[in-house]
């Protein structure tokens, strides 16, 4: 079922509001099995959208409007759809006793215009609209179904929830459903995963496969379309499989998932607590942590030395690195993290020192340059990075890596600890 | 001049992203003059994007495109207008070059399918796009204008504004100037502002006047539509002065101002330095702090301490005052300040703790209650808050707050010192 949606007012056209009944629509009835393949924003003008009616109707099943059904001279939505399908109205008694009784309990007096509302094309289905005074409205026009949805967005999700949608279950019932699954992958570019999976990419069908890039870290979305939700999840979970046996290295979670999210629950599951050390991101990364509700429970603090003195003073970085070594080096780093540690009394620490720019950069050490190290209980490593973009998104990137780094920490350091069990293990026979 | 936005993607379609491109460069171009009068969102299809082109070239004299402009195979935009038009394309050595620098700085290796980004249609403009891979382009095809702008946002509008903003207005000199001039406020609520500028809002006409609530501050846009720039400026300088005499109080900077710079500036200017204590900010306000280009010239550091042993060891903040008043209080606040502008040593000092959500809120501390104090040379003062919002939001008004108060303490401070030096003054007689 091909469905083109058609937006109007140009309140949406001037920019003024976004365009959230669209991007309601588009998920439910994609769920439901429906292709949205167009959509159309056009003004409240009889003949600009006469024609985005005549060319929506030429290249879809279901035309779906939202808007035009008020009360007022600029709502033309319904007279002209009714117009266009060459159908008279009749004043229909239900939906003006409706309106009367809304607007009387409202104790909003009955304007003439309001009669407007009452009208409906002959043949059309009314859809109840039980929070506002415009009913959605069914028109069938030869191949065709025209579908009216009042502009409100609390009205026109009331009416597709209480009406529309039982409506279109009865109508097409062979409808299968729309199910998508998102990988969240960090430490790679978007251009390398695409070659990595360049060959899933060419043969997709179903499930489709697409990329987006975000701000350090890239999605994977995997949807599929089949007769039942245990049918689309079975192609899923299939080409998930395909996907993570090749790049599963650099995925760290699914859908909702957040990194500070998917870093806390492993700290929780650990019983480890985390502190950071601060320099360039300037307190990002711990901010970022406490945005996750609960995130007391592992994260007990952070010291931002934005100077030498207070990384030498607050956090125990020694001078002589810090003349020797330089504030942005792999030294201040590990000192950093180990200072952190002690000083805020965590199970693992990190640090993060580096050039966000825009100025400071010289040629041995580049604006983008930043140093993450973690310390734990089996020591401390480092990891040097150049990162792109502005200032704050090199902070972001920074604190994403950071993140990360101390994920793959954690993880490491479990096996570390297996493998050393199983030494001492042998040690004592 | 009849513009058409045209805006794809699968993920626009499955109605899992909002349309914002598109409300922005509505709002932009209906400020420059031009008739937005058509939107349509269409997928990664070849067949139908070529369709909705074709109409779109046929209705409007400009068709802007947003997105499929990326590396990957379903980015198809380029290829498909070029085709439209008859073009060939070619390899732009410029635009392979920042390509080229771009992803060797972020330590991306280079892959194949980077080329294609760099393909130019013969005859386009070339937009350069700063702070990503996808240039704009520009292509004359008949009466026809079609635009072509990569689909991330902060890409997207980076390119509008050092790019097609500028060519517009050369190219279209007629259709005048439209200038606007923020005015950014704090510490007032937006209906209390709409009620103090009300006469100046229903008598608006040109200049407009609008009002927009952000996290913590309010907006008030002046836009004037003039023939020159100068007759643009002088109708919002007269406005601006109305406005100012009745809510200058408010006003903490202009247009592109941030609080953080502002108070940065005031750092700068006094030749003083700050540090942080953030409890429920978890890092927050240091990092938005360290977003200047340059704090490190004023920001010495934060220390930011989750827990309350962190608070004790760390900051200096009593067990005594930790037990007997909680964390989040007037006390605790307090001590927090003086602890950390100790521990780091700079001039003034802010401290937050609150209690951001959603869980662990009571009668007597709810949600959103915040304690920010300062401490100084002058000694220490507190501000009780009620937040509201979300984690997030409740952070980011409180770390806001904080701003606002130690920019307020710093103004402040500096007539305390005039008042003490003349009351020196009088006891030397």
């Amino acid at each position: 079922m091909k469905v083109e949606i058609i937006t109007t007012g140009t309140e949406l056209l001037l920019g003024e509001i976004l365009n959230t009944n669209f991007t309601w629509l588009a998920q439910e009835l994609n769920l439901r099995g429906f292709d949205v393949l167009y959509q159309t924003t056009v003004g409240d003008n009889p003949v600009r959208m006469k024609e985005v009616l005549d060319i929506a109707a030429g290249r879809a099943d279901i035309v779906i409007t939202s808007g035009g059904l008020g009360p007022t001279r600029g709502d033309i939505t319904k007279e002209l759809i009714a117009e266009y399908c060459g159908l008279d109205m009749y004043m229909n008694l239900e939906v003006w006793n409706h309106i009367y009784d809304l607007l009387s309990r409202r104790n909003i007096c009955i304007a003439a215009n309001n009669e407007k509302q009452a009208l409906v094309p002959s043949g059309a289905i009314v859809l109840h609209n039980g929070v506002g005074t415009a009913p959605g409205l069914v028109l069938e026009h030869g191949d065709t179904t025209f579908v009216m949805l009042p502009g409100p967005p609390f009205e026109l999700k009331h009416v597709c929830e209480q009406e529309l949608f039982p409506y279109f279950e009865q109508r097409f019932p062979h409808l299968g459903i729309i199910k998508s699954h998102t990988l969240k992958l960090r430490g790679i570019g978007e251009s390398n995963l695409a070659e990595m999976l360049d060959d899933i990419i060419i043969n997709q069908s179903n499930p489709t496969i697409a990329l987006y890039a975000r701000h350090g870290e890239i999605l994977i979305r995997l949807t599929a379309k089949a007769s039942s939700a245990e049918e689309a999840d079975a192609l899923i979970a299939e080409m998930q499989e395909q996907v993570e046996k090749i790049v599963g290295a650099y995925v760290y979670g699914y859908d909702e998932d957040t990194l500070p999210e998917v870093l806390g629950k492993e700290l929780l599951f650990r019983k480890q607590t985390i502190a950071f050390a601060e320099s360039c991101t300037g307190g990002l990364a711990s901010s970022m942590m406490t945005d996750v509700p609960g995130s007391s429970e592992y994260v007990k603090g952070s010291i931002v030395s934005y100077t030498n003195e207070v990384k030498n003073q607050v956090t125990n970085v020694s001078k002589t690195t810090l003349s020797k070594k330089g504030a942005v080096s792999e030294e201040t780093a590990i000192e950093m993290a180990r200072g952190a540690r002690g000083v805020i009394g965590s199970d693992i620490s990190i640090s993060i020192t580096g050039l966000a720019g825009p100025g400071g950069g010289t040629r041995k050490k580049p604006v983008g340059l930043v140093y993450i190290a973690v310390a734990d209980a089996n020591g401390e490593a480092c990891r040097k990075y150049n990162f792109g973009g502005t200032r704050t998104q090199i902070k972001h990137r920074a604190a994403m890596a950071a993140l990360g780094f101390a994920l793959d920490r954690l993880k490491e350091s479990s096996q570390t600890n297996a493998e050393e069990m199983i030494h001492d293990h042998d040690a004592d026979r």
